[in-house]
């Protein structure tokens, strides 16, 4: 299972079938390596077959094509709508949640294929470099990293997309003959992005037909449509559409449900500029379609079910610390693995049914309710009916909260300051 | 200015103009108390000379309606949007933002006309008693509040509408002919909420009729409105919409505005489970049209103009604490002091302006740009242009970042664990 | 097992032996209930056996004295310890550690006798009543709580010290001849708290003889002490002293023998002014003897086997929190179940040996070392070792970390703005 | 002002008159630059004059030496005592923020004498290259550095000390004959560091000739020493010792006695093992006398004068984030900015006088007193007066705390969970 005589060792390159990683994996070749090509289906549309034959004929020793879709789902799509992670507020952290399953199924099969190194087609500038290269690192700390694109005699050899044409020309390699598009994305299950190229200028609305998951709110159905998704410790376990009978519980299927009934209402767009990993701020457009329909339904059964404080604590201490991880690639580290084990600790009493209904881009709750649970209790809450409640106890309670604002209001005054 | 002789003392009382404030008003009367009423007008649909009448008729030796509509704008409502502030993630603060300028004015008239006491008809289960009460001890610990929903003789005699009805026809208190809605409501510039009644049952979907600020999403104009928003610190300084010529720049024209386009377009509605201070679950809806526009503005700026490190400690440690502060009704406090001094110390560089579509209650952000900021940099953030950026600057990067990692990593692999 | 006929029903009074709790004895014979005394070993001074005879005496039906020393050590103190909890930087939270452990020992017995009631002898002003009260509501929602120092009729009949001797006198309750001290103080193995009296004045410094538990500094022996402190998953599993022969292993013995060597060597005084829970801040006294040895122990060896960001989030997320629900009497809560789970995820890797020096009031680490953690790594840590560091990395890594610097910077330049 | 014909540029070196930055003045000149030096005087122990000939001897054009040492205290030191700003809970920052200052003073003269490059002694590993080149590209982000331990040629030059020493001789650089410590050491008026070499192995006890600032404890007088600091809004201005007659006023001098007084009883050693910015453990040993006790005083009055969720809020949100900035060396950042502009705003009513006993290593506050603040009320405090306090109100208040309590103890009954 060693490289061949005379090789400076084998790659496995994270292969995309496209012009840069192919022109990367003759390239790689060209430099003495024995190159494998590693493909992740992660739910993105794609022809497997067709780049496994472009990865053989340019010249990969092995190609290997592994379904990561229900990992990616159960394994980190859950746990990030269960701690309702989300990068600076709006981000839902698409293509952050796909990197630790793909790099941990590169460097599984690199160690079993006796890989020295690996490689990726990243650019210098953007997240995915550093996402993939903290996962490779901390789980084989003695895998080497070949980042072409950040390697000079690459790069400078390479300045544009003409001099990889070229290149690919001159080495048959196949290019596909559909034009390029002015954008570039990412797509897995859980959502597409959409950047660089004309959405560089952060005022440029985007073209209509860049939109490529979900239909145009403007062009969805003139009808609502209504499911109900009933969770589990916080985990998606249901999901029921009366009016087309729909009952689907597996999580893939789940999910991949949930997505087929956000994209025909148009749920999920959003159009943001984000701040890097490395601090360079950049424009990006995002479809979660699925995504956005579980994690708004999440939040909502969580008003219902979560002790206030149980929820104030999680939305302030883990919430925003495992969107940061994730974006950041550090889910294989000593806090990501310390933050995964603590999101369910914060679930076991998510448990209920949500109602949702969709319409033209719109996403709203119209109900919730739980079996198992209790803290919310019809009765206490009502206005109407006092139950076990006595009334002048709330005397007491403001009564202690205003003794230390009595203290600061007098020396206000006494101090003549004004509010 | 001192009450009346063998008065118990002057009593300024939060007078709503409806059945329990006027028999609360009466009844204070009853106990030996001269009653000022005072209503604050904070954007209320409310026939505010009738309710004048009625509490004269009834029997307050004096009415006060101040119009606390801008103070309102300028001084909690665009502080809080600057802050982004929210309870329990969704929940826009709607109530929680009028508290504080009706306190103030209330205590400052009770101050002016001698009064030794307030009153108010907050009920004792909910959030506004506390609100309104610390508030009032803050702004003067010497004030002595009468909360007669607290006080047993009052709530034993009053156990429901019933016996207020019977005590209004016996004291000639007039009575509104309109029958009462199945739900309360609370109603200001920046949103109007509905709890209580047929919604204590939080699975009973909300009547399409209940909905009062924002036409129904499926009622909306089938094509979308498109408006621009500018913001100088982080304030709302214009909103323009070229369609149809509109430009406004005073912040209280622009909040109505904004209200206006909002509540066509069918934006700013939720429902939800929240937790009240108090410790009980509540449910409640809220419609915030132009505060849910301009938020979601607001945010959507900030990530082209705002440093990475200033939004990120915004966002952990003034976001959510101001939040809660205003839910607390803490606004009037030490530490309410201390966030709304900090809150404009992370706006300096909130400048420009924001592209904003609404459409059948989908609001979509499709461009931003900003004159005088240049944290963000079209040449840097492309993935075409190298800029000054030099791409094995990331390989160092990343090589640091992993030296903790691959150490966590090794001593992983040393004991066998699995990830 | 029921109360006795005619009685208003048993109760479960948390007796003292001293006059408050006494007194309040008799007096709730007198108002109908059936008094058991109930009586916790902490590990405070006392003698038990006489104060049992003593409840017998003026007509408790049972008494029950529990040791709960090793629980209090194993559940409540280590667990402090771990997560270095302290309450406004300085507090060792040394009576709210005991809180816990009492309340549910007397919720347990009162259960099983039958008692429909528990009392207490905590005033209204401190936090212990907040602290007792809330545990038992949580562990027994349907218990009635008695607090005599809250009632009314109670308070008023007792206004001091003399009314209380005075009815001691009428009931034959007997009365200690020892003089009182000029403060109150609480007990238990891992502290001893003084406060009221002359140390209300904050200003006055506490005479020699107050401090009971330590050594004066300035008497300790003229020579150190030192000792070694091993823990594993962040609990201290040894203690020797080569000196004279120690070693210990046992929890409770091992905590027993590091008061023993801090009292001796006068480790572990402070003197602060705090914010109690209902507002009001207020001035204690503390020793806190072997708690101080074993936090700065643990603090230090985490230096050497923490990860960084595992610690970070420990001391950001969990310590403080911790800390407050201790202090605020939030053991048995929603967060406090949250975050005693929590805790001990973050010490897997606490596994090492201190070496501590005690002399005269200071503590001083000396050494620390750990056989299985390998995140300290000698030749990486040394400057004169370059090992697998490229010095060339941390180029790109500050190059990196100055993108938005720089971008800031200029504006600042271009701004004129001066730091 | 420019560059000396054939030169390739100005470079100001931070130089310290010892082997290292004398070979890399050598070094740089070698380079074709035209060097000039400047030396910060910090406070540190320091032969100015000899390094000024030194560095001209071996080819400086020119020398600076500047006197930082106020703006040090007053710009940097004070801020982190208002702060109470630390680093993983026990590190003083003493190195920290020293650099901000150097760095700012570098660049000024940098700038003004036409220097296109800076350039200084640190090695790749450390913090210190961290801190002033980020501030360097922050101040001035044109500015190019010369990092010569980072870079290939000369680190492989120059492999260890004795290569330096043969350089030095050839060069007739002149070598002190001192014979060096096995350790390395920073050190300014706030404390002294000592690092590397035979510290480096953390079980190592640091011998006793070591501690340079500092009396050892056991050495230190028998009998105690008093004296009192003042603070006026968190800043210290007055330090009395009324056992000489001491009375210092002005920051700097009143800091430098702080020192005097703290180093001869022994005050202010830590023993460490740290995280630094790059992700290595280190070890350190720190002297910090006068911040040592200046911190534990500030702290105190804090306990005396802030209210409790101000001091809670600066604790959680600013304190630790103050001090990480500081740490990373990002004191010049946007969110360094931001923070040393929240910090003033938490010590407005930090006002009053804290009386410290100090004694062979230990440090205890004896008392403490305000003039003007007003929030903590013997009265109020008392156990013994009632004041305004209305026992009953903690019925209340207790009562409604255990609301969501009772609900959450009935749940875990109901569902058989044990606590």
């Amino acid at each position: 299972m060693s490289a061949a005589p005379g090789s400076k060792g084998k790659v496995l390159l994270a292969y995309s079938g496209g012009l840069d990683t192919s022109c990367i994996l003759v390239w790689l070749i060209e430099q003495g390596y024995e190159v494998l090509a590693y493909m992740a289906n992660v739910g993105q549309e794609e022809d497997f077959e067709a780049a496994r034959e472009k990865a053989l004929k340019v010249g990969a020793s092995k190609v290997f094509i592994e379904d990561l879709r229900r990992e990616l789902v159960e394994e980190l799509v859950i746990p990030t709508i269960q701690a309702n992670a989300v990068y600076e507020t709006v981000y839902l952290l698409g293509t952050s949640v796909a990197r630790p399953v793909i790099a941990r199924s590169q460097v599984a099969i690199a160690k079993r294929e006796g890989c020295t190194h690996v490689s990726h087609g990243c650019t210098g500038k953007g997240n995915d470099q550093v996402r993939f290269e903290l996962a490779y690192y901390a789980l084989d700390p003695k895998l080497q990293v070949i980042a072409p694109w950040r390697i000079p005699e690459f790069y400078h050899r390479f300045p544009g997309r003409n001099a990889l044409l070229a290149y690919a020309a001159e080495k048959n390699v196949p290019v596909s003959q559909t034009p390029s598009k002015p954008w570039s994305t990412d797509e897995n299950l859980f959502h597409i992005s959409y950047e660089a190229g004309i959405l560089e200028d952060p005022n440029v609305t985007p073209p209509k037909d860049m939109w490529k998951l979900t239909v145009d709110p403007e062009d969805a159905p003139n009808t609502p449509e209504r499911i109900t998704i009933e969770f589990k410790a916080g985990k998606p376990v249901r999901v029921t559409n009366e009016a087309d009978g729909t009952d689907v519980s597996d999580a893939l299927d789940l999910f991949l449900y949930l997505n087929t009934v956000a994209r025909r209402n148009g749920v999920g767009r959003i159009d943001i500029v984000e701040n890097r990993f490395i601090g360079i701020k950049s424009r990006g457009c995002y479809e979660t379609p699925g995504g956005t329909v579980l994690r708004a339904a999440h939040i909502d059964l969580e008003g219902l079910v979560l002790d206030r404080e149980v929820r104030a604590y999680r939305d302030e201490h883990i919430t925003p610390v495992f969107g940061k991880i994730l974006y950041n690639g550090l889910y294989f580290s000593p806090e990501g693995d310390l933050i995964t084990k603590m999101v369910p600790l914060t679930q076991a009493n998510v448990n209920g049914s949500v109602r949702v209904k969709l319409y033209k881009g719109t996403l709203s709750v119209e109900g919730r309710w739980s079996d198992s649970e209790t803290l919310y209790d019809m009765e206490q809450s009502s206005m109407d009916v006092q139950g076990d409640f006595e009334p002048t106890d709330s005397d007491g309670f403001i009564k202690i909260q205003s003794i230390r604002l009595k203290k600061w209001g007098a020396t206000i005054q006494q101090q003549q300051k004004k509010y």
